[in-house]
């Protein structure tokens, strides 16, 4: 099966997903800067899953990039990081509405952690289609940066309990960490 | 004509269905627990179209895979099942903000219905345009899983009527039927 | 310029056009029936415009496949074309919520007006970038349906004063007209 | 890598962007004229935004049609242009349900700015990406329009704190420069 229309399909959602959040910021009936002000959490969260998205869509990239073609297990597996990424704009609004709070922190967090978790049983099923000597076998490794994301994760979540702040700066810590694109491909794909 | 815009429109359609169904999460503006549990029944009801419409993704671009070329009737026939699935969100969100009662129940069979018929007439215009003895007439033979599920959805439509929880099961079972993909394209293609 | 990414963008506006009119259905807070009853005139005049726009991508799809390459003057025809057809879900909203009322249907006609008008803009665009002699050209020829249209929307839009229902119905007519798929240049392309 | 998926994403998130700036156009519940009025500058607004994300969609199709191949850098200043594309509908709706006041249009030419500096550091990036004797470096020579466009700008931000019709006039005076399609590439291209 060829992987470019999985590619597409993903390309779409993605992309919708990433713009529908922007809708979430509500347009004030007021023309002054007082206005904006309540707004500023909300365009904090906004710009923080915005990086968050831009991260998958570039990993999901460097990934699809690296494998010849997909089967059945790929497209669901596919499809299951796709839903946790749909959930996005949810506990994006959520825990701007509510300017971090714990509750909606922890949520933030759940949903990254069950994407992280989606993105890793995806590579795991393309590894598998392709076999261990394959190129993306080779590329991917052993997927530190996804293992330690999730530990960071699992770090925030029970760290927002006792202070919330650290949970919001742990989640900017992991999109810096991701910022860097996935060079292991890349270097794998030039040798 | 070639199919490659056809499954480009499709993509695009079913991308957005399946993503816009989270609008319908509306968020709130409480930052506790207890402020989650009214969102639970769209949740789940977001949770099931979210397969379904995977499912249609997933058995489009299977049908497609085996077609060579599109004509005019295969146009519409395609446009016809966008515009039942188009219809989705709302049975989704009109079956979750009522809590999954009957006469919601009732119309979200009636989409689903709708669909499984429209890709049954899609299937139909795909073989009669390929031929009796081309490759996807083989591979999808008498389509035996996409009429049984039109028998379900008719008895899951008559039981809301008796008991509510029966009709959502049995979308939930014709679900669990379709995740299961299309083996009989995968296995003609590459015999 | 390749024509690639013209058909792509198109794809994505008209695919993005096409779902989101479907979110003017606001679901009910109650569950039965006559809860649905208020949207039926919305759920018609989406109807009609997901008709029309379907017809609108049937027919691009048609034009450009015809076409060989693109240049400056046909992406902004083409821009200027989507423009027109972004208008579409206000004007059917506001027709559906006011249940076909003389000033919304009036405007309705005037949208179909101007993307018809757009059309032909852009199918004088392609022709004069291909040359007379070029396969476009001749498949199109004088583009009398597209002509006979703009007639009838003006019909509609005078009488709509008169009766509201004979508008309506010229609008119907229209899209049955334009329902057959636009052989012309099917016709010229297998000859 | 190849350009083909960064194009296909770019246009997703552009086509949904252009797009849902129409959502922004509520719909009256009145049927006669009066209830269009207010609505006005909200459509005079969106027209305006439309137009520059045309020129965007454009300029980008151009630019990429020019570039052979990209790399991670190239990604990541294609997202950053995307980002601030994302909330020009915001600053549109803001600016129109505002009639054009101050603050709202010194914000519109904030998001503009930013939108034309991320645009250039994109070209920076494919430039120094291909080489400074590549095609597209020639194509692109010193981007004088872009760098003029952000002095314009600039003026308008800060002549909306003296008058705002003046900034309003610019913001049409730069969409007109652009509306000429970047002949320099399509010219390199040609020779």
């Amino acid at each position: 099966m060829h992987k470019g229309r999985l590619e597409a399909f993903s390309d779409g959602v993605i992309a919708i997903i990433i713009t529908i959040m922007v809708l979430e910021l509500e347009i004030p009936h007021e023309s002054d800067l007082a206005a904006l002000l309540p707004l500023l959490p909300k365009f904090l969260s906004y710009t923080l899953s915005f990086v968050y998205l831009g991260i998958y869509w570039n990993n999901h990239h460097h990934l699809l990039q690296a494998a010849r073609q997909v089967n059945g297990s790929v497209l669901w597996a596919n499809l299951h990081l796709l839903f946790w990424l749909s959930l996005i704009p949810f506990v994006t609004g959520w825990m701007g509405e509510n300017n971090f709070a714990k509750i909606p922190l922890v949520f933030y967090g759940g949903v990254l952690w069950m994407a992280g978790l989606a993105y890793y049983i995806l590579v795991r099923a393309l590894i598998s289609h392709h076999g261990a000597d394959s190129v993306i076998a080779k590329a991917i490794g052993r997927d530190e940066k996804g293992i330690r994301s999730l530990y960071i994760y699992t770090a925030a979540i029970a760290l927002a309990f006792v202070a919330e702040w650290v949970a919001a700066i742990l989640y900017v810590l992991v999109a810096i960490i991701w910022l860097v694109p996935d060079r292991r491909i890349e270097n794998n794909l030039t040798k």
